[in-house]
């Protein structure tokens, strides 16, 4: 266990909005050279998935699931004032705008700075998504492993 | 205070899919011998009713809400592709198919492995619940409980 | 760095409900003598703002985010039975009829226990809020702060 400080978060949801959160917060920690873990459960797995179709084997259910989610972060809606889809589109310029950094352009950044990002294996497998339908270079997991890394957060956040 | 490791989390949201991620966490915590308490509040508390009606003295609104908040964690439905129910269905499905544990049997275990359950009971009066309709063996507190628990707590989070 | 413990809190959520939650338990940490930060981004930054109309130079998108965010706390909507604006009008006679604080009055009461309530500068661009537009007696700061005061936090959480 090394002397750094430590901070997890837990991505739960799949809105675009929250997920900026999470990678603007898990940057920021990194940047203070905090060892940070991005543990990606249920919708917030969506963030990770690759923009391109993967084909792989799936049953019905799972084929549906896969259709209806969006497939990677840029597809992601929002918490709020989503619009259909063009509340997205509204934040997305005036990310543009204001030079900051769009939700794959951060995940990229984490990346980057070695900040662990996790999917959750258990919700993958309700999900019915498949390690090649997800971006490179991510960890595979469960709960244990995410507690083994929170009970010595300083910061451990649910988002 | 014990030696042990603490895990608190304040379970606000009344949707399937959060509710099962607290108490699988809950029940990893349990397992890695941390103390656990789950604090239901606000819409939370649905998932510690019962699922039978209770005859119990109300006024109009409190049996308003009491009509339409679900009753227990069965009747909880999705933060995410709810589809008016549909959802929730889908799920199960798949949680019965990949041998997983649907919410009410979490419920349980997290109660055979002694996690403290917690109602609010300043929420519980703000939505005109009261203790005859909760399931048996929870405990009834306010904010300042949470906050004693929490302060020592190595991973508090807000679900 | 004092030897005060510290209860820190992201409101990112738009929610009235939410936004009670968030504030019930800074007011009940700052009542148990911690340093108490509440760190207002995104929707959250809707309960900071001024109930009149300020008149500041807005471009089209930022005006049209103005018109469409609630203008205050007193004007936020529920997380769960909105009911198109009816959900919150009962909550409210059911917080009056149990003598329990409306948001304006939970606000005000965390600005006398001097919690310390942040607006996230980099978000504020976001939605094109101004300083004029938002409560006197705020802080304005960025995740670096955030983060300064959560790695010495006890109780962290995103809401």
């Amino acid at each position: 266990m090394s002397d750094k400080k430590r901070t997890t978060i837990i991505l739960f949801s799949g809105d675009y909005d929250k997920a900026m959160a999470a990678y603007i917060i898990a940057n920021g920690a990194a940047a203070f050279d905090h060892e940070v873990t991005i543990f990606h459960t249920f919708w917030g797995l969506n963030a990770l998935r690759k923009e391109e179709h993967v084909p792989v084997q799936k049953g019905f259910i799972e084929k549906m699931f896969a259709k209806m989610m969006p497939r990677g972060a840029d597809k992601m809606g929002l918490s709020n004032m989503n619009f259909g889809g063009f509340g997205p589109k509204m934040i997305k310029n005036i990310i543009k705008k204001h030079n900051a950094m769009p939700l794959p352009q951060l995940i990229e950044m984490a990346q980057e700075q070695d900040v662990k990002l996790v999917a959750c294996t258990m919700t993958m497998d309700l999900l019915g998504l498949q390690q090649e339908e997800l971006l490179e270079g991510i960890e595979y997991a469960g709960v244990a492993a995410y507690l083994a890394d929170a009970q010595e957060g300083n910061v451990n956040l649910f988002i």
